[in-house]
């Protein structure tokens, strides 16, 4: 009966790493879509994405490949073992698969495009009926989604679970709730204080320069071979083991550093994954959303804008860009830290992004749960606005039309983001007893990245994110971090 | 009757439509291989290419694939039409293709991997042995597929008409013959003079302006976005269509103008096939290797290396490289036309060049038709070339050792390179009353680009080699052209 059983671990096995090659394919199709390819052949790229990806559906929900993993019994392996996390992830995802039949996935797939090019002539015009009815027919199949999946607790519980195995939204809320009144109180306290006046956005640059100047962040932080290259949004993939790329944007000096950054940070854990090892194993994947934004945070912001980092990196900056010379690196610093309330996400301080993000969670939630309509998502989205930030957004397209996620179906993926900030900040706590984070200053990153390896990377996707905080942390999910974080960099920043 | 025969070429269509998604998924992965790839991941992006290669050959070479070719007749066709030329290639590569039996495929496919590693070791270390052994193997798969194939006058038609479909090597033969006699006599006729000497090579260049200027060609030229990337060892490819690439190599102002002219006709003519009207279609495709080289030697020789173009361009170069100042046009146009009786076939001037190949010709006609022995090759490489350059070679690496091709399984692939050559003068001899070249002056292309896509480009596959050749110049392909065309320029350059 073992050996049976080990002939079918040892299938799913092959089947799997043949797969994550066509997922590798998959990766280098869309990463050229954005990056190289001439947008005319746009409507082939199409097809070949959908050749591939369809193939990989087919055989991923077919009855002999679920046959393999229902004939595989969890208890027979030891808790946290390699072939125990592959089993427990290949019956996770087959069953969450299979639920959903071919046609509604068919009807999603085919309505995301149309519905893209609604929400840019919705966005681009400032008339949120124009993707009304696209947003309408998405949240319908999502609904029908969740009625398959099937949920304890909420309906929303479902979508969340996509992202989060082990995160319910009751207990994202019981996370969110104090962090919302928290920002909220931080943000009345430092309300008018100012800091000195630099319009960066003034400062002429050369994007080549600024380009290379990115590139040398790359290279001394990670000391790999991670390719940079220019898009319009920003993103990080992994083609193959090894083959790391990201991108950032030249728009503006912050978007194309603190981007790079926080890419960077996505790329850096992928790359120490163990996938050259554990090839197409779930065990070799990443953990979750919440922790590989954790990653990206944690370059961009607790790294990207602490002193020790620009002490190392400022005066490289203005070698690149000469104009940084008339700036004092105080009020540079200052300046990237400071509470700014912008409508947009995107454009948010690390202060204020998490209002952001609950505003999002808490509206999906009620989308869901309570069935709102969605005619009110306008009025809903300004006035929990006004509430958080004090004031209303001029119009749609800087309020409920500025993200992307939800045209193309991304419903509970919102609340990782902040979730990965919390996270970011609650490991950085522990590790500052661990790591010596002076090292920056000569520009040395090796023992913060060692701390992340051991710690994060190597395991894969070993642990859920709940377990892995508390390994690292020795307690659960804790605001307070990131409160205490963000509370003593403004101290000085507005002192 | 005659609807069933149009349900199966409705098949075959759809069949190939689906085949040429994945072709194009294979053309990325080489692409990025050679230009965006961290070569750390050569392993995985093996597989992929394994994966998509396999996948191709297994539909192309199946029962059914073959039963629905077979039960088509060419007959029922008007010839020429799209349908024809469709079904006479489906019926050429099918028959082809099964010919040779899935074992003898592999064991090429798997051998070549570490023959061409051989061939880097041996050319590094100017030992002819090390590759000896993997070339005999590869020779011994070849000769075994001739006799799959067949073939009517001599054993090395079977490997010539994998690229020329109705060109025989007597026929080439008889095309080679006097155009060797006449290199060789107009060789002697110039030998001792010398053009005012220019150094280009110590010329200091910055690469990205050499970037700059080469993707200044190809805008000027084309008006089109093709893509420009460097590479070592430069190609040009079509992903989809209207995403053409090509790439250039910047180790010197010659080789990167040049490569970069030389791919813009391979690039021209692939972007304006019919390839988006018949996509996956054979009549969407170039006629052959010979009139596709004659395309990027059109614009690389007849064009770049002529007067108008330096009148035009010259100033432009002089503005990205400031030393082109010192150098008088005249002096530059005479350096880049003069006779040098390098080695190396890849660094040969355009009179010595179809030398190179015709010795290579007569070298692959002896090894299949002849049976010699291979570790006579060296020697019979040395005697040929002292035959036709009039000194040795210094050592094998410049000599037998230098090319890829054999080591890569590419029999009677060089002849095309000549063949083109002299297609182009032929083409442009007809040209030049259609045509005014002298609109070059002003950098104008427009004419130029219309004749070849009217005569060439436009009618994709439907009239082979000979066909078309002889129905622009309404003669045979006829070397003296190119001896003409030659002569008059290098007159002007020895004046």
């Amino acid at each position: 009966m073992l050996k049976v059983k080990n002939e079918t671990y040892k299938k799913l096995l092959k089947i799997n790493e043949q797969l994550a090659h066509y997922d590798s394919i998959l990766s280098l199709l869309y990463w050229d879509d954005r990056v190289c390819m001439n947008p005319k052949a746009a409507e082939y790229r199409g097809k070949q994405i959908a050749i591939i990806t369809e193939y990989i559906h087919k055989v991923r929900t077919s009855k002999k490949y679920g046959q393999l993993v229902n004939s595989l019994n969890l208890d027979d392996y030891k808790k946290y073992s390699i072939e125990w996390v592959n089993v427990k992830w290949w019956k996770f995802e087959y069953e969450r698969n299979s639920k959903i039949p071919p046609k509604l996935i068919s009807k999603l797939s085919s309505l995301i495009p149309t519905s893209l090019q609604a929400w840019e002539k919705a966005k681009k015009e400032k008339k949120f009926k124009i993707l009304l009815p696209y947003l309408k027919k998405i949240v319908s199949i999502n609904k029908e989604m969740i009625e398959k999946w099937g949920y304890d607790e909420e309906p929303y519980e479902a979508l969340v679970k996509g992202y989060e195995i082990d995160i319910t939204p009751k207990e994202i809320e019981k996370i969110f709730s104090p962090l919302k009144e928290n920002l909220i109180k931080i943000i009345q306290k430092y309300k008018g204080k100012e800091v000195p006046k630099i319009e960066i956005d003034k400062i002429k640059f050369d994007t080549q320069k600024l380009e290379q100047f990115c590139k040398f962040l790359i290279k001394k932080i990670s000391n790999l071979e991670i390719r940079l290259d220019p898009t319009s949004h920003p993103f990080a993939t992994t083609i193959s083991p090894f083959d790391i790329r990201i991108t950032t944007r030249y728009n503006s000096i912050e978007s194309a550093i603190f981007g790079t950054l926080h890419e960077l940070g996505h790329g850096l854990y992928d790359y120490y994954l163990p996938s050259s090892k554990y090839f197409g194993q779930p065990v070799s994947n990443s953990i979750s959303l919440s922790i590989h934004e954790s990653q990206s945070r944690f370059f961009e912001n607790i790294i990207g804008r602490s002193r020790n980092f620009w002490e190392f990196f400022y005066r490289e900056l203005t070698k690149h860009i000469e104009d940084f010379k008339n700036i004092k690196i105080d009020d540079f610093i200052k300046h990237i830290n400071k509470i700014d309330l912008k409508p947009i996400r995107t454009e948010a301080d690390e202060t204020t992004y998490n209002l952001h993000i609950i505003l999002r969670f808490n509206i999906e939630r009620k989308i869901f749960n309570e069935n709102i309509r969605l005619e009110e998502l306008p009025e809903l989205w300004n006035e929990t606005f006004k509430e958080y930030f004090g004031y209303y957004p001029e119009n749609d397209s800087i309020g409920v039309l500025q993200d992307i996620h939800w045209a193309e179906s991304l419903f509970g993926y919102f609340p990782t983001y902040t979730l990965g900030n919390l996270i970011s900040a609650q490991i950085y706590n522990t590790m500052k007893n661990k790591v010596n984070f002076d090292e920056i200053k000569q520009g040395n990153f090796e023992n913060i990245i060692k701390f992340l390896k051991e710690n994060i990377y190597d395991y894969g996707k070993t642990y859920t994110t709940k377990e892995l905080i508390k390994l690292i942390t020795n307690e659960p999910i804790n605001p307070q971090h990131f409160i205490n974080y963000i509370e003593s960099k403004l101290k000085e920043v507005y002192n």
